[in-house]
């Protein structure tokens, strides 16, 4: 049994105790953690019994064990007995209480603990108490030690390593926390034998335990295949259990473990996110998980403590206004106030980056591209051209999304459900979720006659996985990335190439989208826009309907009403208000036959889980087909102060010249310029292929993946 | 003609520039102007030809006058000739154009300008540039001044006076531009027949101009029956004129005139605000002006430097953080300068007020009703029991809006207008704006037999008004008002009561509404509530519709797509999610035939010029009808956190005991409490009145208009 704290040593706790007051990102946190320790603890103790997710309960023993952890280390900074003496009373509770509590009543496929509905909650508690049990234990009896240790923690570890030893240490989210959590407790009381089995896995032969998580969850690029959302929890657990080994099994040399994976994942994690912190909702994920959560903060401290400082992590830093509470953030606190009392750190402004999927990073990747306008406000575009994201998948490959001025313009919805809110279904994923959220339809893409990608089968999902074709970022001016997805429908290809486009004469990076579908026989094919906001203009006539029917039955379809619907004639443009921009697309396809239709979600929903939000498709009937769009940015409106300037725009047009299986021509015309592009359709094109399509007499040539040619009015070309 | 400045002294020039550079309200507001003008400065001059509302040359000729109107004095405090010149190269511009642009085509009922689609705005040009132009007027040669006087200030008061004589000096908010913009021109041109003429009207006679504006444009108590929108707007050339007219006709004694009404005025204005700032969108307006809004801050200045300068008007300039570039705004700059120095200036939190409506205050009044929490959040209830609002009148008369935590939690949707927008109808009031945001079902309120008050006539809605029962706020748990309103329907008397209640148990003042309505036959009632979010739960079960169909078929009604509906049985709940707060709603009717349908805003809507948004009504068939409802506001959900608490809130059932022409008895019951209320609907009713009603063998006694009994489990009473 040791007494030591795990996370801390005596000479980093008198360091952090030089922070105290002081105006650092160090001192703020220590501050506010101060605050809301003092706030909770003015509370009576309470250990109440089972509840539902978002139940009354669940928030209390979550509060429990999120106070206990901070409580526990601000015992050793600030020696202020109080906070030893609450962690221990509450834990006495817990020891009184906890074996008599029984396991919970199971309502979905998450096996439960006694204290939480599923042992996920379960481990976070024992992942956090461990910590701060270690940072008091000094202050107990023997006694009372032994009880916490014989009555709470042997049986927590019992039930995940024997109870639940099917769940414990697989290469899963779940399986990062059970390792964490069993790792941690075992340094804390002396039992390192867990750490250990921790580490390597009850099984060292088999693929289990830490090590095989970390390297086979999160491909060489360190992205995670659930998407951010899902990386930003795994995370915690993650960087903890890290720095746990690092202490404490150094002969491990975790983080230079497999060339550093554990920083890369982090990474991966922070390159992801939008110019505002929010990270993009990319499979199951709430529109609003930002790197100010707590555990992508515990992330940064340990990777700028370990690896880089550069001002991309300090911007970072700056974002959250504070750091985690532990030397790791300490060494961040003191790299930004040295640096800030030279120079201004600015928001951080990510590099354009592609992430490759799969252990070997031969399974597709995530693209996401950045763009500054003149005023410096960012523009992200992201699409998956990677792997199927287990059971948080949506069936979305070649599906984008378009981010600048402070919102998502091209919109994820993210996943159906109220997370934490016990009355709807416990916070759990609802009925809608599968039927709507994660179907094609819902996301933007092309949806091939009203089914799924995949049709809706995870296992034929996993089977698969997008083929980049090009990610080319090193022009200021353009930038693009284009994918094939020929595995997710039979008898179907597809192609997506997406660019950026800075134009002197247009206030933000107008968005350049080709679809390619290929297909035998005529075909249906919905190019959905998911947008929000109020819609300003059309170019076409359309009929509101006096009654709404849904837009179709199954895969999403059943979940739209059909609001509105007119024929686009050669080109279509929708224009629309979203808070104080305006957005203005124009799209068109190869078929002569197109018809825009204006769907709003909330269709078969009996228990409003859905959110009414609009979207706009531009459905084409044909044989192979090139859908061509753009999406400009421009203009501003403020109600409050009633302001309104360049409402319209300036792209006129967009035609699709010519497409085939070695490329594809379109034209986009501006008020000021005439620009041309041609992209290539071959797997195979290289940077030196000369490319060459012949169209009813029109040639074009081009070399290497994509040209692009911008005639202004003076028809010089820039 | 003079060369004067017509709002400062020299004196006063030499006290504002002291402020230049400083860290004060005043200081802070010349360092922005500065910038501002700046800006604009640098792009080439432009003198546009015409255009629509919220079209480029609309916005350009306002930014014209906006930053002259700003250069001229930032000339005079800064002494940079670069002001002055730029004001007079941008004038001279429009003494070349301005007589060769001819009217504009007229498209809707508003007279055109040359310069701008309506006189409106013509006039607010005249009033900012003559401003700016007596600023500057020194440094012009005598033959520059004549040409600008002769070829654009005459032609304007020409214009307005004869050719626009009929709307010139009226009794209407248009008419407060014209005079201000002609009496201050008149001074600034030395012409002061001109001033003479705007004050007291071109035929003295009569009822016009300026004195009589203020006389009966608004009641004794300072309200204007537009509402708080138009009220602001009015409110800019109001004080302006008024301060012209205080410097230049000393002799009217502006500010004392009428028991001084022009600072009553400013006073109910800024009185209606609800505690973030924003203007409750009483008839139509923008759900987001605020006192933020320029004007407001000029009248905050000038009610400041003429009138009080309490903690609630520095908490005014404190949310405006700026004021007024004049001498008044300095005075407000000082005073919040030394204020700040002794004591925090926190937000402004306004008494609970009636304000009465008509020329003798005999006409109904507006209710806005006050009560702050535990932690100091101020809940605000607003009712409308006064007068119809003229042309711009809804027909909402005993309508609520419910405001809490940071939002409007029972809403108002305002006007149906896309304000300077140009491709929306340049920016107009659109058909969709009598078509429903006008009519009643789009309220808080009870609709008769799918009609509107007034049956959507404005003569006969201007010909009636609410009838005020009580309105008592001096207990400060208890706070109500109700109110009658017998002539907006042909046979039918209506009585609304709304209390807020602080109950020691709940998070926020309870909202309590008991909405009676007497008429003869069987009849359809529909309580509506306009709410925003995401329906949590009910207590009833309800259908939603495969397919949808409007709710009817005039009077808003063919807007609304009737979403779900089921029995609502005794009492119905419905609890929603808005932002980060759950809100409660139990509501019940004396008849027991209720349903409570969910709607959704946006049928008949051809052009998206609607916003999607629901409620939900409690549908009720009967003769005289008592409909009785709560409004809980409760816990707390941050989606980017994951927390969600107190998802369910305490209150657990309200009815209706009894109700007669005598008085109305509920009973609401929550986790802790029952509370008894008794209100009487007797018209001449005094606090003395022994009121008793016995139904069913029960019998209810109390005093005076109302009473409220809280019982807790232990019985006791409070």
């Amino acid at each position: 049994m040791t007494t030591q704290p795990i996370l801390l040593t005596a000479e980093e706790i008198n360091e952090l105790r030089k922070e105290v007051g002081r105006d650092t990102l160090m001192g703020k946190t220590i501050a506010k953690n101060v605050a809301q320790v003092e706030r909770f603890m003015s509370l009576p103790l309470e250990v109440p019994g089972h509840g539902d997710g978002g139940s009354y309960e669940h928030n209390r023993h979550k509060d429990n064990y999120t106070y206990m952890n901070i409580a526990g280390r601000l015992f050793l900074i600030t020696e202020e007995q109080k906070y030893a003496d609450f962690v221990t009373a509450l834990l006495e509770e817990y020891a009184d209480k906890y074996l008599e509590l029984g396991f919970q009543v199971q309502k979905n496929t998450n096996p439960t603990g006694r204290i939480f509905h599923q042992i996920l909650n379960e481990h976070g508690w024992l992942l956090f108490t461990s910590i701060a049990y270690s940072c008091v234990a000094s202050t107990m009896t023997e006694a009372q030690r032994q009880r916490i240790i014989d009555r709470i923690f042997v049986p927590m570890i019992e039930m995940s390593i024997e109870k639940y030893s099917h769940r414990f240490d697989h290469i899963h989210n779940h399986g990062v926390w059970a390792v964490a959590a069993v790792g941690a407790c075992a340094v804390a009381i002396g039992k390192p034998e867990y750490l250990e089995m921790a580490v390597y896995g009850r099984d060292p032969e088999a693929s289990s335990g830490f090590l095989d998580q970390v390297s086979n969850l999160f491909a060489p690029s360190g992205y995670y295949l659930e998407g951010p959302y899902y990386s930003r929890f795994t995370i915690r657990p993650l960087v903890l259990l890290a720095e746990v080994i690092h202490r404490h099994m150094p002969e491990v040399d975790i983080y230079n473990y497999k060339n550093g994976v554990v920083g890369n994942t982090v990474q991966a994690l922070l390159a992801s996110a939008y110019p505002n912190g929010v990270f993009p909702a990319m499979n199951d994920a709430s529109q609003s998980m930002s790197i100010a959560d707590m555990g992508v903060q515990v992330a940064v401290s340990i990777y700028g403590a370990h690896y880089s400082l550069d001002d991309n992590i300090l911007g970072m830093a700056k974002i959250q206004d504070g750091v985690w509470m532990h030397p790791c953030g300490l060494k961040v606190s003191r790299a930004y106030e040295e640096a800030s009392a030279e120079r201004t750190i600015g928001m951080p402004f990510w590099p354009s980056v592609e992430l490759n999927e799969g252990p070997d990073g031969d399974k597709g990747a995530q693209g996401f591209v950045r763009m500054q306008d003149k005023n410096g406000d960012v523009t992200q575009l992201v699409m998956n051209y990677g792997q199927h994201g287990m059971g948080h998948g949506h069936f979305d490959t070649l599906g984008i999304t378009l981010f600048n001025r402070g919102h998502e313009v091209l919109r994820e919805y993210g996943f159906a459900r109220w997370i934490n809110v016990e009355p709807k279904f416990g916070g759990r994923y609802l009925p809608e979720n599968p039927s709507y959220a994660r179907q094609t339809i819902a996301h933007n893409s092309v949806t091939v006659d009203e089914t799924c990608q995949n049709y809706f089968d995870v296992d034929r999902a996993d089977s698969v996985h997008g083929l980049p074709h090009f990610f080319q970022v090193n022009d200021d001016n353009l930038k693009g990335m284009s994918a094939f997805a020929n595995d997710h429908h039979d008898g179907f290809g597809q192609q997506r190439s997406v660019f950026l486009l800075n134009l002197d004469e247009l206030e933000a990076p107008l968005l350049i989208d080709l679809y390619r579908v290929v297909g035998e026989g005529e075909h249906q094919y919905d190019y959905s826009h998911q947008y929000d906001g109020q819609i300003i203009r059309t170019n076409f006539e359309y009929e509101a309907y006096k009654e709404l029917e849904t837009l179709g039955t199954d895969h999403g379809y059943q979940h739209l009403w059909k609001v509105a619907a007119g024929e686009a004639k050669e080109t279509a443009l929708v224009s629309w208000l979203q808070d104080n921009s305006y957005h203005t697309w124009l799209g068109t396809s190869s078929n002569a036959n197109g018809e825009v239709i204006f769907t709003r979600s909330g269709a078969n929903d009996p228990s409003f889980n859905l959110r009414s939000e609009p979207s706009f498709i531009l459905r084409s009937r044909g044989e192979s087909t090139l859908f061509a769009s753009v999406v400009e940015t421009h203009g501003y409106f403020n109600e409050e102060f009633e302001q309104s300037v360049n409402a319209r725009g300036r792209v006129q047009d967009i035609r699709v010249l010519a497409h085939n299986e070695t490329g594809s021509a379109i034209e986009i015309t501006t008020q000021d310029s005439i620009v041309t592009m041609l992209v290539s359709n071959q797997a195979d094109v290289t940077e030196s292929t000369v490319n060459q399509i012949i169209i009813n007499d029109k040639t074009f040539n081009w070399t290497g993946h994509y040209s692009v040619e911008v005639k202004t009015q003076s028809q010089e070309t820039i």
